[in-house]
């Protein structure tokens, strides 16, 4: 076999860590591979001492800025060429991440509106379900600007009463039921103010989505990013070129 | 907070892919954190290189030891203190492995193999469905003898017939409700031969074993390896002294 450049991803995650693992599984799920041997290269870094990301945003906690730096480069030295970092609110961070360190970060937040465009015809305004973190850094409207669309938010009650607590929960560990009816009560707010979509813009979210995606059509931030990941580094080439056992 | 010493799990994955991410997955859900910050940090390296491990223990293929053990010295160069290996086959090479690169690898064929006397009490005789290449190597029989217990593979035609095909099947993608099927139809041999519980004894296995667990008590080693990797790396004293917002 002749040998084939694979790239390999770098996953910069543990933010949370189990969004870390539903990132990679819909990687592998989105890659059009036949066998173990015609799947992308994977590092991964799940680096819990990154500082919270929310709270460093609303002025509360450490940055998390040495802690991203120090992973990235960590995964840059052992081999990878392109990180994702399946973390919305760790992209107010990105720009400075990506000049820090020199590695090519992938771009979870317009990846996943632009999801939402391709996949809703006609689209112009669409809601956002995310932490505090991600809202006060405004990483949906300035995306939204550049493409041309309207964010809308939940009000500051909803994103209290049944947003957060649904993401803490997904954090915790615990029973999921709960916090799937709280998301879906809060995707009726963008749905009352006219978005045609919504997007779950904080990697817990697609992990209780389901009832939410009843309410409006959802686009998955964490799948846009695995799809955004594919499309960067899949070579079809390696595909025909590769076979497997049964391990 | 004071600083508390932390190792960290290297992940030596990619065989396969979906395996890896459902041990990561399941590591993930059986540490008992209850914050981002509170996880395990976790370096994992999925190497879609490593040649097949049935083949090479068929004597049909490339050996997959170089490839492990480049993998595991990347993992150790990048702060891994201990590895586990989501790949029963692959634990034909472990001691190997350990040898030439001098880092702690996880056992989860014991691992399996206590869980399953653990959960099963007064377990004399235990059913295994694995690869042919775990079954040639007799990973399981070696494991059995120094817990006493005897170890029962399926007969070769349900090997060929039903569990190849069903472990081939995750590796390709694709639907999965006919080798859910397939691998319960496989558990009904131990069962038949006396066998009081059964092992899924390899990474695919657990992703489509719903069915067989109505057949025989099912041990996952997957699952069993993920409790042994937190067990030998949990550290209680981290959860009290982080905690966490919504990232």
């Amino acid at each position: 076999m002749r040998h084939i450049a694979r790239p390999t991803l770098g996953i910069l995650g543990g933010m949370g860590p189990l969004a870390t693992a539903d990132f990679y599984r819909r990687l592998v799920q989105r890659t059009p591979a036949g066998s173990d041997q015609a799947h992308l290269p994977v590092l991964m870094w799940a680096d819990p001492a990154v500082p919270d990301r929310t709270a460093a945003l609303l002025g509360e906690g450490p940055s998390p800025v040495p802690a991203l730096v120090e992973g990235a480069r960590r995964l840059r030295r052992a081999g990878a060429g392109c990180i994702a970092v399946p973390c919305n609110a760790a992209h107010a961070y990105v720009e400075q991440l990506s000049k820090a360190t020199g590695v090519e970060v992938l771009d979870m937040i317009g990846a996943a509106l632009e999801a939402a465009a391709r996949r809703t015809p006609g689209l112009e305004r669409v809601g956002v379900l995310a932490t505090r973190g991600t809202r006060l850094a405004g990483l949906y409207e300035r995306a939204g600007a550049r493409l041309g669309l309207d964010v809308v938010q939940v009000p500051v009650p909803v994103q209290e009463e049944y947003v957060d607590p649904a993401i803490l929960a997904v954090k915790g560990g615990g029973d999921l039921a709960g916090p799937e009816r709280w998301i879906a009560t809060a995707a009726e707010s963008p749905k009352g103010r006219g978005a045609q979509a919504v997007v779950a813009a904080c990697t817990e979210i697609p992990l209780i989505s389901r009832a939410a995606s009843r309410v409006l059509p959802l686009i998955d931030s964490t799948d846009a990013l695995a799809e955004a990941a594919v499309s960067r580094l899949w070579n079809p080439a390696v595909a025909v070129r590769t076979g497997g056992r049964t391990g």
